[in-house]
């Protein structure tokens, strides 16, 4: 009979195989012990989805993206006393670029400035491709981008000694060979910046802010950002941060760099897992790297115009170098992932190690397979722990 | 021969037992009707995901996060009349900052102007621990970064009745106490503001536009934004969307503020979910708990230099308050979250319920465990339906 | 004892019934040979999972998105001779706005210049809803947000033929009309942008640059992004990256544009899957429907401000055509997702093809039912591989 059917099975064709339907076996245990641990369990995932996930946090998700506002606010002025320029005070106004106090901002902290500058011609610098001994070593019109300007044709004297092409450009021409050494506003160390952010999980409908609920006003007026003993306070002095970012202020004052200040609100929304906090970390950006980088350092050119009193126009080129902060907010949210999992395992634990009946249930569970082909298969006593699972989730909680 | 076996089997090692191999048993039912059924729910599932979404979405993910780019352009002018200020006319060059009509903009409408600043000497403003007595009480270079400048060593003439304490900075000093009651550009709630806005979902090759297709040039040129009369209108009147965000535009403006227009692209992709549109919501993003700020409101300064005849260079300081706009972008795309898992709960549920054999079926896939030890564990006649899945289902699709 | 039996299950009431536990029914086999391809097979992801992903990476994360910083730097001049202007270079100072070199900035390429605007009156751009012909057209303080100015009441020559309303505002009005045809800047096409992008996964802490390890200084000083024979020179030609999009430079240097020059780094962690490189694509971002557009193209309007000699306070205003480049950077990385679910995957293949003894694991592992209710259920021989997983898995891959 047996050989007959695996006959016949072995000779179904393919086309009705296909249609065979393949679905797992179960085992139904009427124990009303096993089972109300089993419902009770479930309840309790139904309850803290429906209840708390649902109702309070109004909505179910498995994960978000924060959304995030930020204001900063810098504090502070230098007085700069060189030989190159006049005694000046620098304030926000004149150091902080763009001013609008948006997450990312630029603080001046050293520059090259050229002043009155006007649409002229000038000598260009010298140079082994604009060293000329007269007028025909200067072609007219001659552009090159890696230039400064348009060649008039001519051949002037740069210096006593040296003559170079003469261009049509914003004359008299930079000189960027000229950054002291040492960072203008080498002060700008003892600033401070107020960083306000306020957050959004759509999803969730939670918003938090960085300036905490017990943190008040006579407190906010004086205090300053220290990991250890002000971790809540959002005012940061600018070299505290940039050492916390193992960079050193000083140093990147000269050639300029990017830092960033990361907020990081990922946390578990769940109601046990306490209250969603900021973290902050603070890391230098730009790359340190010399071998193979370009430009190192952060600078930008931008010029102030002015008008004559003949009406030329007339501007101040400032190539400014100095520190790029840059404030990133970034988490996601992710609950319940433990939770979900937890009611089989949770329910089969019980039945197959507390229960009186255990032997029963684990033999109709597992069936244990005997390698001679004549015994019955035999059930084993103890099932494995699903710790492969329970490893990989441990691994994903830290 | 049961005890020997089970004798053996208690004494199998650990090390033995470890490498023993855990699997599902399944049942195969070479039903044609219920095969038919669980293969063509499959093939429709295959035949969607390969031609739909592989083909005509160019991509299977599981989710994907909105690439966007936002413009913006505001309209409107303000006449302002006050003892302060000549009579002045506003428009778009003088009240947006920055004027690029990028997602952030900041609208002016309330602002501080000291004009005619120079780098010089100046008493500073009274206060505490700045009025002198004689020069003795202001000593030389003293620089307190919360002050305003660097002492001279001199005790000057603040006004007939008060000496402070000169200082060199840029003077005279800003008297930022002096800020309007009433908003001085209060007709900026009437400017409106045109947002463009275009989003690419990568992964999905998806692109969209807040200005909808069935919208045409006419009706652009003339609408306006109304949750219930215009959804669709790209173009939104500042008062109406402060009020939105349950602010009032008059209250916010005198001290500034932020706010959040939020632009929601999340949407399910799946072809017959239908389109895919923009959804706007409004939010104020700064604080309004007065207890625990600093700085509330919004404000920033900046300056514009000015070159005099006589080459000092001078500036007019303002203090600028008012609203800043942030156009935020967010949405993900998670398709086909509740098909994938429809195949076996259909094939399942035919199976059990709708097929003549249904009850031959359910006794080889569900074995029903009975309390005595002796009796042959018996079939269920009706699986429980899998409620809880469906349950969490229900609640994450709302 | 059989019909006793299920007649109970019939009656047993809805409430007992809820308590009734189900559970899979599973089959252990101890055998050495597959036991150990299953243990091996789960022990190199544990190992994997925990020594290459905690240890290393350290992190264990589903999904991570990208934090990223941009620094954007031009390079090129123009000259402009038209009868319009004065003969004119422009370098980077005069045509980025901002010019901070964040990840988007605007290049200038045509523009409408208004020059020496001034607080006083003057008439209206002839219109028919401006055009007056005596005082009584004019009613003094009318004033319609789109358009220029408050009325003074006033009606006044516009022309020698036209007269018009005369208003308040910064006069002399902007006649936006007179765009040139052919852009300004056109020789933009030939500046190029040096484009530094730093990114970090947190949860992984993975770092990238854009700029490669193997680049060095010497070809960066020289060398030009081309997508065949250059691809890791992360210095763009503007004319390259905008043909690159499938648009004209020149086309929108005239009415301005927004380019979107995305670099996606989306990637695999896992150890094989080579390094995490940069891909670099450009698209388009402002719409090029004319139908249902309002102010095709991107053009904001910026003035400077000058004081005269008389101390009046005068701008030139700007309308500024170009092209916003908006450099935005994407990506997540999504480790494992197919690892994890390759352990059964590969113990059941193995067991129920591999093995010697296949036929009796088959047996036991998968139930045959036979259409006859007396025959008993018989094994099949061979399993269904679980294909319509496997096509998704694949799909996902592309």
């Amino acid at each position: 009979h047996g050989a007959k059917m695996s006959k016949a099975a072995g000779c179904r064709g393919f086309l009705h195989h296909v249609f065979d339907y393949e679905t797992a076996k179960t085992l139904v245990i009427p124990h009303f012990g096993v089972g109300i641990v089993f419902r009770f369990t479930q309840l309790l995932v139904v309850l803290y989805v429906v209840g708390y996930v649902c109702v309070v946090q109004k909505g179910y998700q498995e994960t978000d993206s924060v959304i995030s506002t930020v204001t900063t606010k810098v504090k502070g002025f230098a007085y700069t006393n060189t030989s190159d320029m006049d005694p000046r005070m620098w304030d926000v106004a004149d150091y902080v670029i763009p001013p609008q106090g948006d997450s990312s901002f630029f603080i001046l902290t050293n520059l090259v400035v050229t002043p009155e500058q006007t649409q002229s011609h000038c000598p260009e610098l010298p140079n082994p491709s604009t060293v000329c001994k007269d007028d025909c070593d200067c072609i007219e019109g001659y552009n090159d981008p890696r230039r400064n300007g348009i060649r008039t044709g001519l051949c002037e004297n740069f210096s006593t000694t040296v003559k170079t092409c003469e261009v049509f450009s914003w004359c008299p021409l930079e000189v960027d060979t000229r950054l002291p050494k040492k960072a203008l506003l080498a002060a700008a160390e003892n600033f401070t910046v107020l960083i306000k952010n306020s957050i959004t999980y759509p999803k969730f409908n939670f918003h938090g802010r960085n300036i905490l609920p017990h943190v008040n006003s006579s407190y906010l007026a004086h205090c300053e950002f220290n990991r250890l003993t002000d971790p809540d306070c959002p005012i940061f002095r600018l070299k505290r941060i940039i050492s916390e970012a193992e960079a050193d202020f000083q140093e990147m004052a000269v050639k300029g760099g990017i830092l960033g200040i990361l907020i990081d609100w990922s946390c578990d929304l769940d109601w046990w897992a306490g209250k969603c906090l900021p973290k902050y970390s603070f890391r230098r950006l730009d790359s340190q790297n010399q071998d193979n980088d370009v430009a190192p350092g952060y600078n930008f050119r931008f010029a102030k115009f002015y008008k004559r009193a003949d009406g030329v126009e007339e501007r101040t080129l400032i190539k400014a170098y100095g520190i790029r902060f840059e404030v990133i907010v970034f988490g996601t949210v992710r609950p319940k992932q433990i939770l979900k999992s937890s009611v089989p395992i949770v329910a089969d634990w019980v039945m197959l190690t507390c229960m009186r009946k255990r032997d029963l249930y684990t033999k109709e569970k597992v069936t244990y397979l005997v390698e001679s082909p004549d015994s019955e298969p035999v059930s084993d006593h103890c099932s494995e722990a699903r710790y492969s699972e329970v490893s990989c989730m441990c691994c994903s909680c830290s």
